[in-house]
């Protein structure tokens, strides 16, 4: 939920964000919605056209009164009135249901101690001391990446086990036997290799490809090697 | 990095979020900048003030060259060149030097297929399928996000710059011409190999050790290559 929210381009860019994360029920309290903000909602027009419109203090209650969880948003914290400030929960610490209401404050003053007070829960992103100013729209963009994240967690690169990267060590030691390079490195040097391909990350079809790499480097030494021998 | 970026207030708003996590080296390649960024750029008109333009593909490679970490940022996988967008990892799991560059594309294309080939590390942000186009400034907000709540003051004197690993790649590259190793593969193995290098954060020491590694084979290959010609 935006709250007061005066620049009609920052409410269109939070439509997109919303989208752009999977999220559309947008209510907007007070704000200052207009054919600006459906230029920089981009294709997400469909999240302002559906957005639930609060134009006075009943109707704002009535709203969250329906919530079973309210977060409230802050990003310097006020000098007094401390208490309605602390704790103050990391965007990655929150968890949310689908009945849960986030609030978003004004640009200027965000939301004032009587928003606050209604709220379980306060959220803050670590900033800069030097700029902690966001843009609402940003700060918006990073609230829902996080709360997005959990959704998607599925690891989908397909890791190499440290099984296939032993095989991929094995071929790359059978090539240095079979030059010159001196026996007494080639340990060290699978080691190195091994550390390597461990911090990489390195995936099932990267090892693929570069077993392929070392064993049809051996296979051609063994072939002119062959021919070597041949031709004596 | 931006890359191309077209919109003015995109820019400004770069700055912005970069200033709020405490980032300050704006790179431009070839970006639209103008008095409409400095409005978007609120407080953040140092950083574009400070910002390094960059104009054609030469200073684009040297300054790529004096980075150790090149980070690559994609919305939607392209259909074709797979091989260039995998693995793809998401924002929490790159971790980064002060050498590391960020690039970030057009805003209708993203970065191009030359310029991904250069990178070490390719990071994309989950989103919604049915809208993942994210505006340039809320996906470089979330990544900065990230890398902020990691950012540990890492001692990076031992890191390879971009240049020792490229080094590295040219051996790799005149080992597999010596060899019977498909010509219309080596470009695309040595793609893999920079990956693979770039995310372990391959250091000066294992650069060295592993180039003696290639220029061996490859000497012992022209030896015999010698030896069997000699035969004849």
């Amino acid at each position: 939920m935006l709250v007061e929210v005066k620049i009609p381009e920052n409410i269109g860019f939070v439509a997109r964000v919303m989208k752009n994360f999977g999220f559309k029920n947008l209510c907007l309290y007070k704000c200052n919605v207009n054919e600006k903000s459906y230029i920089t909602a981009s294709h997400a027009k469909d999240v302002l056209n559906g957005a639930t419109i609060l134009e006075d203090n009943e109707e704002f209650s009535e709203f969250l009164s329906k919530h079973n969880l309210i977060v409230g948003t802050t990003g310097v914290s006020g000098k007094d009135e401390k208490y309605l400030r602390k704790p103050t929960f990391k965007p990655y610490e929150i968890k949310i249901s689908n009945k849960t209401a986030i609030l978003f404050g004004r640009e200027d003053f965000g939301l004032l101690n009587e928003e606050l007070e209604k709220c379980h829960v306060i959220a803050t992103i670590p900033t800069s001391e030097e700029y902690p100013v966001m843009n609402i729209s940003h700060a918006v963009a990073i609230i829902l990446y996080e709360l997005s994240k959990e959704l998607n967690e599925k690891n989908d690169k397909d890791l190499a086990t440290s099984k296939d990267i032993e095989v991929l060590l094995k071929n790359i030691e059978d090539m240095l036997r079979a030059t010159w390079y001196p026996k007494h490195r080639i340990r060290k040097t699978i080691v190195t290799f091994r550390r390597v391909f461990g911090r990489a990350m390195i995936t099932k079809r990267e090892v693929l490809a570069l077993n392929s790499v070392f064993r049809k480097t051996k296979k051609y030494i063994d072939k002119l090697r062959h021919n070597t021998n041949k031709k004596i």
